[in-house]
């Protein structure tokens, strides 16, 4: 098909082209694989979560990129594609995991959370009078003592994932992740895998460049703090010093 | 009619081509045609359901693809094309089937939740601001003791079948069905039965490749286990070394 | 009026074009043309519906394909085209039959359910946001003691008829009819006659490819069984053999 | 102005075009232009209604057509165009009707009848979201003991007439008209007149291919028998076997 | 600005062109000056309306155009353009002016009515969902004693005028009016200068196809009689036979 | 930028051109410039309003062309562009400054005023089915004793000056402005400053082509009779007999 | 992608292009950079805003630009770009700032403030009827005894800075801040590296044309004198003669 005709069919969200694709879905699937990448890792004891979080100017705060979030104390979030977007995705995902512990009085679970999440992104995708949202969440925790990481892509399709990634580099991320993925890797082996995918497609970057957190049964949800992360840089075989070079 | 010509029409949901054809609900058949295949049987015990459900990649749950659902105990369902718009037909079944039992303190008949579906399919064609759902269903279950089995596409239209597929290579598959399909298939048969016709139309897959359901008097709706479609696969004289040698 | 001048008038519901047409409506006709026929007869008994019913495969249950259904004791109907699009008018004309017996304690006249719907579906063609149905209806049954007969087209126009057809092959059908029709027929003769209409367009057709139903003053509606329509068949002068040798 | 320009303007209900025309309701006009017509006679006794009511089948019954309605006991309604369009005015109409009735005790005014229509159908030609009525109408009956005739067309515009046709052939049948009415006219004169007027666009119609009605001080609304309108044949010197002979 | 420039702006009523113009407004001023004239004069004793009422067949009632109307005791109107859309502006005014009556016990001044009238009317020039009324009003008659006169065009702009005209021709009939219009006008005077100024632009017209009407302290609305307009035919010089000859 | 791509984005209230326009506003803003220029003076006695108004005939009242108007005791307003427009912001101004006093006991402040208007134009030039308004407004008056002048234009940005213009001609009168005034003016200096600015841009107008009003601590609005204009004429050095010499 | 593709994208607010960008955010983003530029540095007192902030004529009232406003006591806001546009979001912050002392008793964070704003920022990029915002805010106070400063983007993406720019001039104005920006600035080295990255841009502008804010813990939001001004801008190495001397 040519440029023309993809033309005709991509510019409304209720349409779908001829060969049953709905174009502004894909697109926004574009603005996801734009973004920098987010990794997570399900490991025996818990989720880990690692983003690209590099400040675009030495002058923002690299925290306020924001692209972890902690969606209840069991439950966190990594985001890719628009900012602006993920975090109305974010809100909505943290006012039901409140609402479900006012209402019974316990978490809740992280699939049922993720469904909540891609049921309304769905909907989105449907009904006239907006547009899908431009970004990908990962949510990951603790259900009943098990570690679960699912990813919420901008179709509104959860899938749940041993490991994965979303955003940018998708390709050599998701195969280093294929290839070295184990299920008896421990949390830090796990952000040492995460960092090491990350790496498999653009190896320019410092720990300081990496937002990391943590989910397990114990601490619940934690931010990981640098030195961690420079440790799982190293034993990841990578070189912080090769940005400087470059 | 040439392509420009029919570009005219198929860009509104709520407009007539015309030859009387409503496009956007032929484009979303064609998503339908172009996600993997889901087969229903009805047999002697109950109806049968097989989807292919193979992972894009091998760190993605393959349970999380979720083809087939458990409607209520004693029905269930297998879906084809958009996983998203899939789930919002079947939260809207659920809430049905359970809105019936309280209601009227008896399970739902299976034409009865059928049509109550696709009702709510055709809405979608005829009204504005919105798009057809990209996604078709097969629903099946126990009716008085009774196998019923039903399709419903994204025109609205309800079928009752004896065997059928929604998804891609329905031609093959049909095809094999109808030469197969007797009217005295046990359960197992049954499944024998669909993994065959699945496999007329494309046999590079295995047994876990699979995911596979039946709704009975006896049982209800259960998962059948994986080994049990191994000996499926066998006696359809499938050879699931087939795909390593590919 | 060249292909283009055509192409700018077509795609509103709510517009006309230079000459006065709906072409919206047009188009939905052309839906209906392009279904399967159903025939309606008056007789001096009754009123008698004889649509064809053919599945699309031999797995398909005949019974769910629906042309034919009751709307309430004394009246049933015949649809053409869309198939979910007359599902929704059959519920609203069941629903105002119900209805009429709960406010009124009677049931409602044929001429009275065949206008309540046909200004619905008059309204779908002058409102935004819709579009028209792509179906069309006979519904007949008795008034006071007298067979009446109605037909509903996709632009809300009824009409009466002493016998019509719905759906392809309508210059052929309608022509058997008006050569054949007299106002002495008996029950029975309106299904040979009916019968025979159809196979004025298309003789390749078994008894088992119709649907066949009465509406009678003794009975009120009921379906017609296979050996009656067998007869009918023979009386006709066809054989059901035909289409084995075709 | 060329066909591209016209286009340019006539899409939208609520556009006017640069020379100060609304075409949507121009068009409007064509399509009543194009239905049968039906002329209107004001006489010494009361109004009278000719409508051409020719069935297209043999098998359709000719009073369904409806083409003369009653409104309230004194007042009754001829229409051209659309016939489904028709219906809705015509519904509209005897609600006003029975209303005032339950408001005021007393019959509606036949002006102010009209105008409660005519200014309906205004808000048709500006409003968004619908389009014109394709049809248009003749109101008339007797007001405090006068006779009164209105015609209703789709600018919503009222005028009174002395005798007036709406729909095809309006310039040879309003030019008889203009030609032969004159303020003495019988009820019977009137009904001879109206059959001659239609006449002098096209003579190829008998006695029942007419609809005919009046509304007199002494009888109300009443449909005129076939035998009289046979009368008014002859004494138009019209011969209904010219048809059969054509 | 060429042809296709200008097309690119004048299809929605709230944009404007780069020039600063809404030509949806000036469209719709547009049909009101294809319409037959009204004129307004203010005399010494009160408001004249003389509108051109000629009807387009011998058979319609002349009365029935209805160019003026009274819309209190104290106050009348004129209208030129579409006729329907002036039907629904009156019908606001009156209502406003009962209104005022129930809610203060006294009537409307004229300029409060005529603005409250403009300010539908621009109202309807700047929301969507709606067109502009292709209709202008004249609005005259007594406030406090003395005559006031306004005029409303489809803009919704509000002038006072000593002598006006709206619809065609305006050119030739407001020079007319301009070089002889005093402040020392008697009524008949007003009506004499009326007549010739409309016979200024097209002098093919009759005393019966005038529709006059003047608002007085001492007489409120009136409808002036054929032959008060006869006498300021002759006064003006106009020669009635002069059409016949024509 | 060419015109074809100017054109590809001026069509919507809601969007942006690529370079960050708002097209819409700006046309808006041709409108006003088009328009009839109204200066706005500080001075220290109060604020000055001079607006061109000049009656397109001389049987229109000059007055009722309402170019400026009072909004409360202490504060007025000048207007420039489409009159109807602006009829709708002085109307909402008033009703703002009534209900101040309601609520408050105590009159509006001027610049809370025009920022109430401002605001309410911006909305209109946000959100869609709306088209923002044609009319810009010179808003002046008393605060606490000191004299206030602000200006709105179609964008909804407010500012306040010492002198300025809204309307034709912004380029040769603001210039006379910026080069003439001083903070030491007296109510006269005002006045005569802002008819000889509008001289600057146009000489061809009489005292009586002007209106003219001020608003000061002591008597609040009041309009300027034409013999202080006449004054101010004079004193500008301009000759009233000019206009009848050209 | 040629300019003709592009345009295919951007015209409508829910739309994403094949590329996954949001086009009229982007341009909203264009109408900011054509924006006098607004500078923000957070320094060990507290927060500094320095907006250039020129008149466009020599008797419109400087202050009257409104570049930077107090949002409570201990926060204050910059803006860029469209300043009705930013007027609307500077009123939300202060509604919700309000809001907060109400219902909390205490004053509203720095963060939470920004978040909400860019929430709401945000929803105008994606709901339908709307554009995005055409203004860029900087949102800075002291949280808790700590000074912070936030930038909010037409995307609604919220950032923390050290110091940072909206407005014209990005590139220049940010480089300079990134060079010379230290964490142990005082409040006056604050004012005097904004206005030397200012001057980095284009140094042709006096004391008087900047409009200065700061907040600190001990004073709150004050607006700075023009003496301050001035001292940083010797200190800056800047000649106020510059100007005069162009």
């Amino acid at each position: 098909m040519g440029n023309n005709d993809q033309q005709a069919y991509d510019r409304g969200t209720s349409l779908f082209s001829p060969d049953g694709r709905i174009y502004q879905v894909e697109y926004a699937r574009e603005a996801v694989s734009r973004g920098a990448p987010s990794v997570g890792v399900r490991t025996t004891d818990g989720v880990v979560f690692v983003a690209m979080s590099r400040p675009s100017s030495s002058l923002m705060e690299a925290e306020s990129i924001e692209k972890l979030h902690k969606l209840d104390d069991h439950v966190g979030t990594a985001s890719a594609g628009h900012v602006a977007d993920a975090r109305q995705l974010i809100d909505l995902a943290r006012r039901q995991s409140q609402g479900n512990r006012l209402r019974y009085g316990e978490p809740v679970g992280v699939e049922t959370l993720t469904k909540f999440v891609t049921d309304h992104i769905q909907e989105n995708t449907q009904r006239g009078g907006t547009r899908p949202y431009g970004a990908a969440l990962l949510i990951g925790g603790i259900d009943d003592g098990e570690p679960r990481l699912f990813a919420a892509d901008p179709s509104g399709t959860p899938n749940e994932w041993k490991a994965t990634v979303i955003g940018g580099g998708r390709q050599e991320i998701q195969g280093h992740l294929e290839d070295e993925w184990t299920d008896d890797l421990s949390l830090s082996d796990g952000i040492e895998l995460a960092v090491a995918a990350l790496a498999a497609h653009d190896d320019e970057f410092e720990p300081s460049d990496l937002a990391v957190a943590a989910v397990t049964e114990a601490d619940g949800y934690r931010t990981v703090p640098v030195e961690e992360v420079e440790d799982a840089f190293e034993a990841a075989g990578l070189d912080a010093a090769d940005e400087e070079a470059a």
